[in-house]
């Protein structure tokens, strides 16, 4: 495991947090490999990228029969460290609920990898990363990337480690829509699939949020054209609004009326004005402020988009179920009942495709009033059944117990 | 009536369009009243208005007995032009499915009155008119005003026209909280009223796109803290992107769905870049675009603030059945399946808040997969029950239909 010493402080300033977050893009905290010009990506928009490299974080041990590899992708603005302290934001692994030693995906059992997405901007290469042609920032010529890509980026990673089959893909939300489309090109390196809160296409209304967020972003001066970097900008705030209108989809109207309801921020009566009155007003500013330090703007265009394009029928000539014919993988499928953004429905339909496909698939769906956002957070049904599905297969793959025995 | 002649063509120059909005602001094509320093308006933010004025349209005649006034509440980015054509975009009335002679609301038989909203930008007082005290805009110098105001400025405007009481309120979803407050604050004066896709208070999640929405405003360095008319500026982009954030969440996942889906704008493939390649992004981009010319961005972000601040209930001590006590008032409440923006639970708590003061009230819920625009739209069975509603209270009113008797 790497080094979990946080370069920056919390409160500290943004300058800082910043010029961090700058860093990472090139030379992440976390482990990474470079692929020379002759280890090209071929991506889906036709061109060929390389140099390029991928950042990734392990946990656990890989076992001698190399059977024991899990694989988790992250979601849109998520990163490698799942279990282990974010070296910008100096927390928690985002999913170290759900990846440790005695979690559910267990590291004293498994052997778990967490790579930066294609497109992202903690290592592996995005927009923020330096274009090998120019030293600069690659801004807007990087080549726009799909769900496909990460997925072509991440098996290059497997091939690297040396590991044939993934013991299983998991993950939620975009990280779900990776599992799914990890399934479809790979289906003999997948042994298991656990796709969360997520679906096989991305929604009308979901680019419609998406292509708001972009427009905010954009539409700051700040932004350049693409090119902040380099002239020493930041459209902070259009990042700022983006992040706020993208988080309250990811929350539930029950949730924030159980959470926020009306309530007022640090005072007695409403002030008459545009301050934050409201204590969810005050809660989404600071979403969105802390959210700019972390993340590169350019990086919030790709990944968004990436979402958007994935349409994984389409590549089968309109037919999900032909996505997984014959496919030999386990899938676990999980949705919550709050979740607005991908709703049970869009699970369902994975769950049919998969059931058309005559393929072995499991589905829960967890009541919750979380919204999208329980696939993140204490969801003890989420954390049970997950469990119970992967001591399942592993019994079933021979990957013993900790502490030896199946 | 007045003129429907439009000052500027629908395709015309923004140029244009933005100089007739920035007259309408206070010359309005329609009727106004202006209320002298001495007739001045109290504010719930405690502050008096004075000089004020109101703009409002009339259609139909009142009757001798004054016993056939129905007011019309607009909605956010609604205006006096219920029934008429629009002086600025040169379409139709708003409303002209449910009210015109013949329609649910037949001014054959009543006489119909609609103002535009104190805060608003077509006539009434709002930021882009001129303060008396300075003849330049008002921007962030007038007091924010509540829904209370709003109703209480129509009060005025219902006084001056010599009528004790209206026959009816009624108004859609904004609009439906003028028709409770209304109703709330002067039950002797409303014999019926229909608030439809509303709530007696504004959700969490919806001050959280409200203030969104502000945000995105705000950020927008051409808004200059709100001073822009002076500066000969104008924060498009920001009012673009609150409209369109905004936009979705009056339609439905399922009409978006139905609508747009994932089709291409004008392509066969999509591009890899960050233009406009779903049609939802186009149609989006146009709703920004088209709004920015006809709204003034300080007026959105009074109207999105009186929106939020409302709560009816919390005026009586916390008990909405308490604001229609003794209630004369005969209600008749909608809502529609598909309206995530104003759910049919905010309706229920309503029917029930009615149902604990011993109020007369009808409620019907319409099946609709349009979301909340539906009561904007060409709903059937909202003008068939409306219809009947009316025509039973018109009855019981004693207004004659259209050609003698009852």
């Amino acid at each position: 495991m790497t080094s979990t010493t946080s370069k920056a402080d919390e409160s500290g300033s943004e300058g800082v947090t910043r010029l961090v977050a700058q860093n990472e893009a090139d030379n992440p905290s976390s482990k990474k490999i470079v692929f020379g010009a002759d280890q090209a990506l071929a991506l889906d928009a036709g061109e060929e990228l390389g140099p390029w490299q991928i950042a990734y974080e392990t946990y656990g041990t890989l076992n001698a029969e190399r059977t024991n590899a899990v694989l988790v992708c992250h979601a849109l603005t998520g990163d490698q460290y799942v279990a282990s302290q974010n070296p910008i934001t100096g927390k928690p692994g985002w999913w170290s609920h759900m990846v440790g030693p005695g979690r559910p995906v267990d590291t004293d059992k498994y052997f778990v990898i967490c790579a930066n997405v294609l497109g992202g901007c903690l290592g592996t290469t995005g927009p923020a990363s330096a274009n090998p042609a120019t030293g600069k920032p690659w801004g807007l010529d990087l080549p726009v990337v799909t769900i496909r890509d990460m997925v072509r980026s991440q098996a290059r990673l497997i091939d690297h480690l040396g590991i044939d089959t993934l013991f299983a893909v998991i993950g939620g939300s975009m990280g779900g829509m990776q599992v799914l489309q990890w399934a479809a090109s790979y289906p003999e390196r997948v042994f298991s699939a656990l796709p969360i809160a997520a679906a096989a296409r991305h929604s009308s209304q979901n680019i419609a949020f998406h292509e708001v967020g972009r427009q905010a972003v954009m539409a700051d001066p700040n932004w350049a054209g693409g090119a902040y970097h380099e002239k020493g900008l930041r459209p902070s705030k259009g990042l700022a609004v983006a992040r706020m209108a993208a988080h309250i989809t990811y929350l539930s109207d029950a949730a924030l009326h159980r959470k926020f309801g009306r309530n007022l921020q640090d005072r007695e009566a409403i002030s008459f004005g545009f301050d934050a009155d409201f204590q969810i007003e005050s809660y989404l500013r600071h979403q969105g402020m802390t959210f700019v330090d972390r993340f590169d703007p350019n990086s919030y265009l790709y990944v968004t988009r990436a979402m958007d394009y994935f349409d994984l029928a389409a590549d089968y000539g309109g037919s999900l179920a032909r996505a997984f014919l014959h496919s030999p993988t386990r899938f676990f499928v999980m949705s919550f009942t709050s979740d607005w953004l991908f709703p049970t429905v869009e699970s369902k339909v994975v769950v049919k495709a998969l059931n058309a496909a005559a393929a072995n698939v499991s589905f829960v769906e967890v009541e919750s009033d979380r919204g999208h956002d329980a696939f993140l957070l204490d969801e003890p049904e989420m954390f049970r059944t997950i469990r119970g599905f992967l001591t399942g297969a592993a019994n079933a793959r021979g990957i013993p117990a900790p502490g030896g025995g199946l």
